[in-house]
This record gives C-alpha cells, sequence and structure tokens, in this order.
C-alpha cells in the first residue's frame, strides 16, 4: 500500500535531485574550474603595492590604471615614513595581542591542572574557582589595578608612544610607589596604545591570582574567595607589580644607587609567580590542612582524581607561556623586540629540562616517575625561566629549568614535611621558582640584551659574566625579598582579617568539605553520573 | 652463569659509553659555547635592513658588503612604496589568518560545552555532531555559501584589494539579495586576499550552524543533522549574512534610507549567534522535549553530566572570541585596524561582567551559584559584545555584558516555564543576546569609529551619544526583526519539511533515546569503561 | 547576645563602606568618564607615524612637536628602507613564532587522541609518554638533530639572511648527506634568525616523534620508550630530514638529476608523518599485539575508553595544523609568503572531505559511523594535504582529503586483517597517507607556486598539469621509497637491538599489561576515583 505520505515524500525526491542537477549543470564550470590554474594572484607576489602603503583607509578600487598612477605620482619620503611607522606599530600590536590571547588561555591551564589534582567531589568547585577568577580579576584590574600598577609607567615606544601612561605616579621623595592614572581606562586612555597594553597585563595579574586557588582547593568558601579575588587584583598584585614594570623604586635600583639595572624581571618569575606562589602559602596556612590530609604529623596521599586533565592542563600552561614570555618585548619591530625569538627557544629548553629532571630525580627517590612530579616540573622550569628568559644562553636556559625541576621535588617533600597541605604543588612550583628565576638574572644574564632597560645604558649582565654582574645580583636579590615579605606579609594579614571578619571563617564546613564541596558551595556536582569508587574510602579516612 | 646475551649486553654498553666519549670530546666545544657571548645577532637589533625591503624573494646570501652596497645604491621611493605596501598587507594578513584559526578553534569549545552540559550516554553522539558539523559546513559554504555572502562584497583594502569580489549581485531594484560569484573558490577567486576572507568567513559560518546541535541534543538523528549542516551552511546563514556583511539590503539602509550607517553588526551577534540561535528555537521546537524532561508541565533537572569539560569549553570559547572579534578588523595596518586592541578588551570585559553578573543573580535567586549559569553568562557577555565590540567604551563594554548575564538567566528561566527543552541553553545564550547586542550598537556606539561604514560617512553613533543615534537605533531594530523572521521562519520550514519526508521523522527512535543515542547511532559508547550510577535513575525517569 | 567578634566584624563593615564611598567619590569621575568620548586615539588611525619608521628602540616621548620636527627633517630614503627591511622580517618572524607555537600545541592533541582510543587502566601511562616526547625530543635536537638536520640549510631570507646557516654540509661527493653546525645552537647560533627557525623546526621533530607512541601504547615499557626518544630526535627523524628540506641529495634531484625540483614535501607529508608512521609500524611489529586483542587470528574489539577526549585531541591537531601548513611559508612578506592563504584553506577543506569520506564510507561498510574514524579522517586529510598543501587548487585539495578518508579506513581494516596491532591506527593516518600526500604533489601541482625552489626556475607542476611532471613524479617517488626504507630499516633495527640489550626486553612484563600500566610503571592511576567497569570484562580477556 502507497501512502498519502509516501507519494509526497517520492515527489520531493525527485524534485530535490532536479534541483541538484540544475545546481550542477550551472555550477558546473564553476566547478571546474576550481581544479584548473587561474587569473587570481595565488602565489601572493603581486598582493600589496605602493598604493597600500600610506592611504590611511586603503584603496576603494584597484586596478592596473591606479596602481601604476600612484607609482608615477609617488608619495614624498614623509608621507611614505608615515606609512611605515604605522606599520611597524601595527606590527607590534598584531604581536602583543595575539601573545596576550595566549595567556588568557592559560586560565584553562591552570584550571585543568588544579582540577585535575584534586578530588572528584570537589571538581566542580575547584574549576568554578579557576572560571571566576578570570572575570573578578579583569574587573578589579580595570578599576583600578592597572592605574596603580601602569599609571605612570611612561611612554611605550613600540606600541606608539601611549603618551597618556607618561607622569602621575605617587612618590615619597625619589621613591615611587604606585602610580595613579588610567582608573576604569576613562579619559585620554581610550587609546589603542594603552588598551593593548591593558590587555597584555591584565592576563597576567590574571595569572598571578588564580595561584592560591591550587594551594587552597578543597576547603575554600567560595564567597570567601571572590572578596580575594578583588583584593588581590585591585591592591596585592599591582603594588608589588608597579615597583618592577611601573616605575616604581626597585627598578630604580640601578638609576638611583649604581645597583645594575635595579631589580630585573622580564616575565615575571618574580611579579606574577612569586607573588601568586607566597600569597598561595598564606592562604594554605591560614586555612590550615585538608581533613584527613595529615595523620599524626604523617601526610596521607590524596591523588588527583583525573592525571590526563592535569597532562593536558600543563600542555596548555606550556603552550600559553610562548605568549608569556616572548611577548613580554611588547612588539617585534624595533627596540630589540626580535629577542622573542631566543625567548621562545630559551623557554621551551626550560621547560623540557624542568621536566626530564623531575622524571629522573622522584625516579631516583622513588623507584618511579610520578606524572604529577613531571607536569611540575615543566611547569617549575616554565616559571624559572621567565625572568631570566631574554637574558641567559640557550645552555643556561636548559640549566635553569633542570635546577627548577630538582627544587620542585625538594619543595613538594619539604612542604609536606612542615605539615603544610598545598594540593597542587602551587609554592613549590611558583613560590620558590619564582625566587630562584629572580635570582638565575643575577648569576647568568650574558651581557647582550637589555640595553637602556629602566634608564641605565649597557647590557644586563649578571655575576657569571662579570662586569658589575654582582650589583645586578644584590638588585634580584632585594627584590626577591622585598616580594616575599610583601606578598606573604600582606595576603597573610588580609586572610587573618577576612577569617576574623567572616561569619564561621573562610574556610568550608566540615561537614561540606566531607561531603564534598560541589554541592553544598556551587549546586552542582561535576559528575553526577560517574560511579566513584571514593566515596566509601573517604569518608573512612574522616572518621 | 653468565649467558651469551648478559656478555653482549655489556660489551654494546660499552660501546655506547665509548661512542658518548667521543662525542663529548667533540661536541665539547660546541656545548660550552652555548654558554658564552657570540657573534650573531642575539638582540635581534641588526636583522633586516634595507636589502629587505624591497626584494620579491629575499637575499639568497647577505654578508655586510653587499647590505652596503644596496644602501650605496638605494631603492626609488616608488620601489620602496611597493615594498611598504606589500609588508603592510601581509601584516593584516597575518593578522586575519591567525585569528581565524583562533575561531575555528572554538568549535572545539562548542563541543566540551554541549557534551559536558548533555547526559554520559549521548555523550559520543553529541560530540560527533559538533565535530562533524565544521567538515560539513566548510564543505557547503566552498560550494555556494561563500559565493551567496560575499560574491559581490566589493574591494577589501585591507587584504590588498580583492578585485575578484567587486560585483555579480543578485538584486531586485536596488534591493540587493545575494552574491553570484566565487562558487567552489574558482576562477579569479583563487586569489591569496580572497582566500583569506574564505579562511576567516568560513569559521564564523561553522560558529553560527553549530548553534543548534546543543539545543537539538539527545534526540536527533545524526543523518537529518548532516542534511540540516548542508542546508545551514549553504543557504540559511549566507542569505541573511549578505544582507548586514555582503553589501546586501540592510547593510544599504543608511546609504538608501538615511538610517545611520545601515544596519551595523560589527562581528556578528545577529549574523552569527542570532541567527544560530534562533534556528535552535526552531529545531527544539520541532523536536519537543527530551523524554522525561517535563512531567506534568514541570521541568525535571537533566544535569549535565561533565561539569569540567563544560567548563574548559567554555575558556576555550572565551580564548577564540578574541579572534572572532577583534580579528573582525580584517587587519591592523591602516583603515582603522588598530581598533582591535580597544574591541579585544571591550570583549574580555563583558565577559567578566557577563560571568560575575549571572553568578550573582543566581546565587540571589537561588541561593546558590551555578557553574552552568556562570559558564552561560560569560558567553552571553561575549555573545552581547560581538556586534558593539568596536563602538563602545570600556563603560558600556561592562554594562553590555551585565545586562547580557541577566538575560541569560531570565532567558533559560523563561524558555523552561514555557515546555521548551534546549539542554545548554543555546537560544538564551546566543538568540536573546545576539538580539541585545544588535541593539546596543544603537543604544551605545559613541561616535568614534565606523567612519565610511557602508558608504555613510562619520562615526557609528547611538541613542545615547545624540547627533541621528535614532535613525542608526531603527536599521539595528529593523535587521533584529528581519533577522528573526528569516532564522525562525525558514529553518521551522526547514525543520517540518524534512521532518514530513524522513521516514520516521528527524527525531531518533524513542528505544534509542532511552537507552542512549551513542551506540544506535554513533556504534561506540562514548565511555566504554566507565561506570555510571546514571543507568538505573534515567530508565526510572522514562517509566 | 551581641559578641564582642560581632561587634568588630559591624565595626569593620562600616570601615569598609565609608572607604567604598570615598573611593566612589575620588573616582566617580574617572568611572563616569570611561562611558564617555575622550581624547586618545581610539581608532588607531593617529598612531604610529614617521618617528617609529627609523629608530631602532622606538621614541621616548612623541608630543606632536617632535613628530611634525621628524616630518621636516626626513630620513633618507636609504635610512627608511633599512626601517622598511626589519619591519618586514618582523612581519616574517611574528608569523613563524605564532604558528610554531600552534604546532607546539599539537602534542596536546596528540597526547588526547592516543590516550581517548586507549583502555583506561593505562591512560595515565599514555599520557606520559606523550607529555615525555616533548621535552626529550627538544634536548635530543638541541644537541645534535638541529644541526644534522639543517646545519648546512643555507640562507633563509624571509628570516634575515641566517648567515650562520650557510656551508658545513658532510657530503660524499655531490651528494650531501648530513649538516654540521649548530650543535647546542651555540657560537654564530645564538642569533634571532636562528633561533626563529629552530623554535618552528623542533616542533616539527616533536610532531613526528611522538607518533609511534600511538600505535606502541599499552604495552611498550616507559624506560625504552626514554632510549627510544633521543634516538628519534637525534638521528632517525634529522638525517632523513635533512635530505628533503635541509638541502640533502634527495632536494638535489632536480638541480643534479633534472627530476622537477627533486623531492618536494611542502610542510611534512613525508619528512614528518611518513618517517614517525613507519616507525610507527617497526615500533608496533617487534612489540608484538596487546595481550587478548586476537584470538585465533581474529581481532577483538578494545575501544577507547573516553571518545569526547580523543575527539577534542582531533579539534587540537585540526587547529595547530594552521601552523604546521601555513607557518611553513617561514614567513608572510616577500618571497611568497602570501601563499600561506592558499594553503590554510586548503588545509581546512582537505580536512573536510577526509572526514566527511571516512564518515560515509565507514557507514556504507558497517552500516553505522564511527567516532574514531571519523576523526581519523579528518586526520588523515589533513597529513595528506601537508606535503601538497601549497602547490593545489581547493578542488584538488578537496579530492585528496576525501582519497585520504579512503586510505585509512582501508589501512585501519588492512593491518588488522595483518594481525598487527595499532591501537590508534598511527601507521594509517600517518605512514599511509603520508606517502598519499608526497605522491599527489607529483600528481596535481598546478604550476603557480614554488618557483625557484631547490634551486630549479620555474615552478612545481605535476604530471596532470603537464610540462615535466612526469619528472616531477619520480622525485617524489623516489623519496617515498627513501623514506619507507631508511625509517622503516633504521627502526626496525633499532628496536631489534633495544630489545636485545633491555633485560626483559622493552615490552612491559606480562602482569603489568595485565593489571594496567599505569600504576607499575608510572605510580600513579589516572582515575583512582571512578569506578571502571571494565576490570572484571579484561582480566576475563586475558585467561
Amino acid at each position: 500500500m502507497l501512502s498519502r505520505f509516501t507519494g509526497l515524500r517520492a515527489a520531493c525526491r525527485v524534485l530535490l535531485l532536479a534541483l541538484f542537477l540544475c545546481c550542477a549543470l550551472t555550477f558546473g564550470g564553476s566547478l571546474h574550474s576550481s581544479f584548473a590554474q587561474v587569473a587570481g594572484d595565488p602565489s601572493g607576489t603581486k598582493t600589496g603595492a605602493a598604493i597600500d602603503a600610506t592611504t590611511a583607509n586603503g584603496p576603494i578600487f584597484k586596478d592596473q590604471e591606479t596602481v601604476d598612477s600612484v607609482r608615477a605620482n609617488v608619495p614624498t619620503i614623509a608621507t611614505l615614513a608615515d606609512g611605515v611607522g604605522h606599520t611597524r606599530v601595527a606590527v607590534n600590536i598584531v604581536f602583543t595581542l595575539l601573545t596576550g590571547f595566549l595567556v588568557m588561555f592559560m586560565q584553562a591551564g591552570f584550571a585543568m591542572v588544579e582540577t585535575g589534582f584534586c578530588r572528584a567531589k570537589n571538581a566542580a568547585h575547584v574549576m568554578m574557582t579557576n572560571l571566576m577568577i578570570y572575570p573578578i580579576g579583569v574587573l578589579g584590574f580595570w578599576i583600578c589595578g592597572f592605574a596603580i600598577m601602569f599609571g605612570s609607567v611612561g611612554a611605550v615606544g613600540s606600541l606608539g608612544g601611549t603618551p597618556a601612561l607618561i607622569g602621575g605616579e605617587f612618590k615619597i621623595g625619589d621613591v615611587g610607589l604606585w602610580g595613579t592614572r588610567g582608573l576604569f581606562l576613562s579619559g585620554n586612555f581610550y587609546d589603542v596604545g594603552v588598551f593593548t597594553l591593558f590587555l597584555f597585563e591584565v592576563v597576567f595579574m590574571s595569572a598571578s591570582v588564580i595561584i592560591p586557588t591550587g594551594a587552597m582547593a578543597e576547603r575554600w568558601k567560595f564567597n570567601s574567595f571572590i572578596v580575594y579575588g578583588f583584593f588581590a587584583s585591585m591592591i596585592l598584585y599591582p603594588i608589588y607589580g608597579h615597583q618592577i614594570w611601573g616605575g616604581g623604586w626597585l627598578s630604580q635600583l640601578g638609576h638611583l644607587y649604581h645597583l645594575g639595572h635595579g631589580a630585573v624581571d622580564f616575565a615575571g618569575s618574580g611579579v606574577v609567580h612569586s607573588i601568586g606562589g607566597w600569597t598561595a602559602l598564606a592562604g594554605a596556612l591560614v586555612l590550615g590542612p585538608r581533613i584527613g590530609k595529615f595523620t599524626n604529623g604523617k601526610a596521607n596521599p590524596m591523588p588527583g582524581h583525573d592525571i590526563p586533565m592535569a597532562l593536558l592542563g600543563t600542555f596548555i600552561l606550556a603552550f600559553g607561556w610562548f605568549g608569556f614570555n616572548p611577548g613580554s618585548t611588547l612588539g617585534m619591530a624595533g627596540a630589540g623586540g626580535m629577542r622573542a625569538a631566543i625567548i621562545a627557544v630559551n623557554t621551551m629548553l626550560a621547560s623540557a629540562s624542568g621536566a626530564f629532571a623531575a622524571l629522573l630525580i622522584w625516579k631516583a627517590m622513588f623507584k618511579k616517575p610520578d606524572p604529577g612530579m613531571a607536569a611540575n616540573g615543566m611547569l617549575a622550569g616554565l616559571v624559572a625561566i621567565t625572568a631570566p628568559c631574554a637574558y641567559v644562553t640557550s645552555g643556561f636556559a636548559i640549566l635553569i629549568g633542570a635546577i627548577a625541576g630538582g627544587l620542585v621535588c625538594w619543595g613538594v617533600i619539604m612542604i609536606e614535611k612542615n605539615g603544610i597541605d598545598d594540593p597542587v604543588g602551587a609554592f613549590s612550583v611558583h613560590g620558590i621558582n619564582g625566587i630562584w628565576g629572580v635570582m638565575a638574572v643575577g648569576l647568568f644574564a650574558d651581557g647582550t640584551y637589555g640595553d637602556g632597560l629602566n634608564g641605565v645604558s649597557g647590557n644586563v649582565t649578571g655575576l657569571f659574566y662579570g662586569h658589575g654582574g654582582g650589583a645586578q645580583f644584590m638588585a634580584q636579590m632585594i627584590s626577591i625579598v622585598v616580594c616575599g615579605a610583601w606578598a606573604f606579609g600582606i595576603s597573610t594579614l588580609f586572610f587573618k582579617v577576612q577569617n576574623a571578619l567572616t561569619p564561621g571563617g573562610i574556610r568550608s564546613r566540615r561537614e561540606d568539605e566531607i561531603a564534598g564541596l560541589d554541592m553544598p558551595e556551587m549546586g552542582a556536582y561535576a559528575y553526577p553520573e560517574f560511579q566513584l569508587r571514593s566515596e566509601v574510602r573517604e569518608s573512612a579516612l574522616v572518621d
């Protein structure tokens, strides 16, 4: 029996086939020529000519005649030079924006590493602190963080001059403490150069203030975390950042007291990672260890619930770091921006030696490698090379990374021995190796880069390359001490005051922590459908 | 007992050690000098000189003598200007390609968000619709989608002129309806400028047509989905897209009827997201809700099976959006391309305020935040800022995002109240906030950008900044109505006809849906080894 | 009762509120103006001028007066040309570095694909081979791999000349065998151009040597894998690579024996993928199949444990491939670098047709599509287009991809029929389609690109476009034979010798393989908390 409907279907199919054949006939010529040689500019050697050099808005239409007439009426050198200058700044903005985007993606890397190394019952909570620190930090940095850190940084030549950023520092005598201009990116700061700098710097802030979410994971109230997020992005991070990158007094140690180029921290081993690491340590201390972590002072293993997730996060971080370090030249054309190539290779080499060293060392100590330590070794190498990446040879990059791989192994063991619970090793990776990275500049800077940095002529040179390396090393050590004192001090104070002011304290309720924070604090389970074998075991640990 | 084999091993080891020592002695000098200062150009200040400015193929060998001789025989200004023009277009292609790649990566973000928010028993099916929409869409856009949308767009100055794209529109009177040239990228379209544009636009198409896979997830026949994919990429998306970006009549409302600059949608709140959102709504309505979703008109929660996966997807989308919005300048040098820096910061600020607002609002309403709503809030902010990102100040970017965060909360609740089942909130995120974004241009455009857009001189200005803002607002509202009518109308028609023509309809078989679509439709389980606790619960819901 | 503490809290809150109000009053003006039109350069049309064109270090401060004075004292053409040349090289380094970073990210894609397609009990082990091959390979390439492959490659014009890379080949007669300079990147190699090339090439090496980790997964001793990693990155990969990309004899077949342009392999279908695929096959043969894979010569399915993970990996690889292929122009400005746009589109089209063809073919053969085969089809298309991407039209790109999708289906079936166990289809994807890609250059190269390649004038032309296409095809076929003989021969030898020298052989212990390699070899479970339903089933298979 052929139903009416089946008949309709058959008719429609015939129609569709007919339509298809019509199209095929019509389009056949085009389809054929998609396989043929043709008349555009497929090799790209004819695209872009004099007419594109100087016009502000590009040509509306460009036939050969127009192109020739432009060539006949050649621009003056001055006009052409304007075009060249504009193009050069364009290259620098392209590089700075795109590397900034890579740094932003590191947030996903942090989220994967931290969540993978935590337990399944808290996975949604850990993910959410990692997700929300980004919006919170961005808003805080927009409000005043950027102004405090860069409000008086001075002209950024590679980005076209950024005149809005000149002047406006709050000083006591010669000692600059913080910037005061650029709140809410308003007024003269509505400028392509300034916004480029803002974009690149806001993601650095975010990479710093996210670090404590790892050390304080699985026992931190979400509300308290939100308050921390604003504090860190508005005050904690930018104040120290101003001292090194914003023209503040640590960067002026060279200019004022002849300590080399003052404190030098190319991409933020100290500014970003040490600050985050010290804050993580303070937070872990104020919160105390997770329930069941220590029995009679002996640490119980609490393995991460998803190792592939954590290792994916490591890859994402290593990928994003190619924005972090090379992008910190703030451009490619002029001003030594091409050094970014050296920086990229050094970054890669240190990550390699860090991972490989941690693998071998852990294996030598405990017979087996450990995926977590190999990953942390790679991250440690990356943290350590962040300050010196622009100033050292490839050989020393490998050495710096390898030592970092050793330091992170030592750090993880030492921290646990001292009864501190840092679930993902945040202090060992970012704190200890941040210090090591800043120190490495003072040791290995090879004197081939950095002329004019912080207003001091000559290249940055460390102890191993003589000629005033001692003074540079001194500046580095001073900045390490100031960094630790500021970050650990102010964040301990902050967490203690917040703990006192918050009803019930900043630590999650005991019953929530035992059950897992996902449902009580986040209102959703991370994995509502997967059967966990941990549920029995965990509650046993607690009792 | 020393076996023959053990002896062989010992011999080989001695040999290897000897080989290693030989190498060490030979390479020792090199290794040492990898730590030493040397004679290349490590700072990059000497790399690139006059000789690189004008030669088409680069130098074969460049010693100091050659460099000096080129300097002595300086190029004419005309030749040099050619070199500058070529370089400027090169910068623009670099930026457009790389941001296009970021947009392509958003496919992975969609896949993670949609799969994470669905149930484990359909995870392979949802992933596969997200994976396959990309190849299907790419093929459809290559066949005719690109020609319909951009076949008559006119010269793209930043990419070198693209003369192949001039002319060829199908018009009724003054009203351009679609382009007709560039089928299969053949003939004159075999051109570096045209291919650059194709690459950037094909990934936008893909980001639009992927949206319904979320709203229609867990109950859509894979075969029916494939047919939809070709329809959407060849007809549905490009026809509307032509009206706004291809030179069609909505973009000419200003030129022809003095409504500001005509409909303005910088990176596609309407063109990409609203179109996708309306289609998603139509599809969800035609399919009907999932089995068990509503009991007596009351919605049952069907929580996503993997929250970390969904939040990773959110990060990937937020990362890719930095290609989406800033890349839509189609270049950096000339023609206001540097505005990309403003756009990038606005994009980030709106995503931040969207996520934060949704978090607070949901918490205020239901006592607890929700990871899904925070993620959707971030995406809502991104969708909403997509149209206005190039025209508003940072303050308004935050406001637009915050309102988007509120709208998405309202949308999710409202959709569910109306008995519509949209598993991932696709219409609330992309449909509602796409509309809001297009409207926001008419409200907040600040008159600092857009001179000459759509053939209208002067910058784009919204209601809040006076001077004809009303006319611009009117153009925006017209485009919103046309967009909804077209996308919802044509896709409802399409799905209904397809449903009638497909034996058994476009909805999966009842028994497959209950069992999960993975094995019956995809031939593989997403997680063949993980024990699911949901299996019992789900079947209970159904009975 | 109001406790002392509650009082303190109230006091603090009042204080905080007061502080907030003070700030609000102070900052109010700024906040307001963040919504207002202002005086920076928000459109970016005024940023960058003549003063930026030529100064090496950028301006210190740039007021209008300075800008005007620079314009008055215009640079000479020679000076300006220097600035242009520097800028052009800067564009090229930006493009090469950023695309190189994308290629590095492919490591994460490989890791996700391989781990997702393996079983849960080995997931940490498979992830770790994928994580560690990167550091191991990077160190090996730094030591001598780069020197062997590129130590005599000659000037790279787009990167500024790289004089350090000229000369130094080890030759027998006319036949160049390997490079000898650049060990440890020391001496003159400390140069921005050389380091840029190193960065781009080291990630290609890594993408090649990672391939066997898939075919040899789930039964390979981790220690043996480490030794392999150094061998592959230091010897196996660079020696063949030198023949094609380093100036070695296969690339000279045209110059010396008039076989077209010699062997042409634009981005490495042969150099990277075939080499990896052949090595994978050799490794799989030496290891033998996994326990339980074959019963009486019939293959038992061993489905991947996490399909969403594997498909995420596919997306990441497809994303990274936009670095792989377009980046292989080593620049955008000059020397036909803009061809990158054509290459990017071809790459995308081939991935699309590969995935779609594999989906349809598998469905035609087995009634259902398979997520694994769709993913492998996409990867096969990408592998196959890698060599010809720069030389073919968009139509042929689609054809090449579609055939690749068919080949991978055939390969997977054929390999299993022959009793070989390749858990992720590495040989079918990379080996077979690597060969197909190299062959496709000789068939479809359309004669619009490649002038001067390998010292032969005229564009690269294949059989289908006549004029000496036969000679080019012959060169391609020779390279295919040499590639297979070298890679399969040397790696079989290597694995056999290593197997004999390693106590217990290079295959994991039987009891470890049955239990899963994670705990015995890695010291950690991938998923310590998820309940696996596989545990019973797996042990049943073994008995």
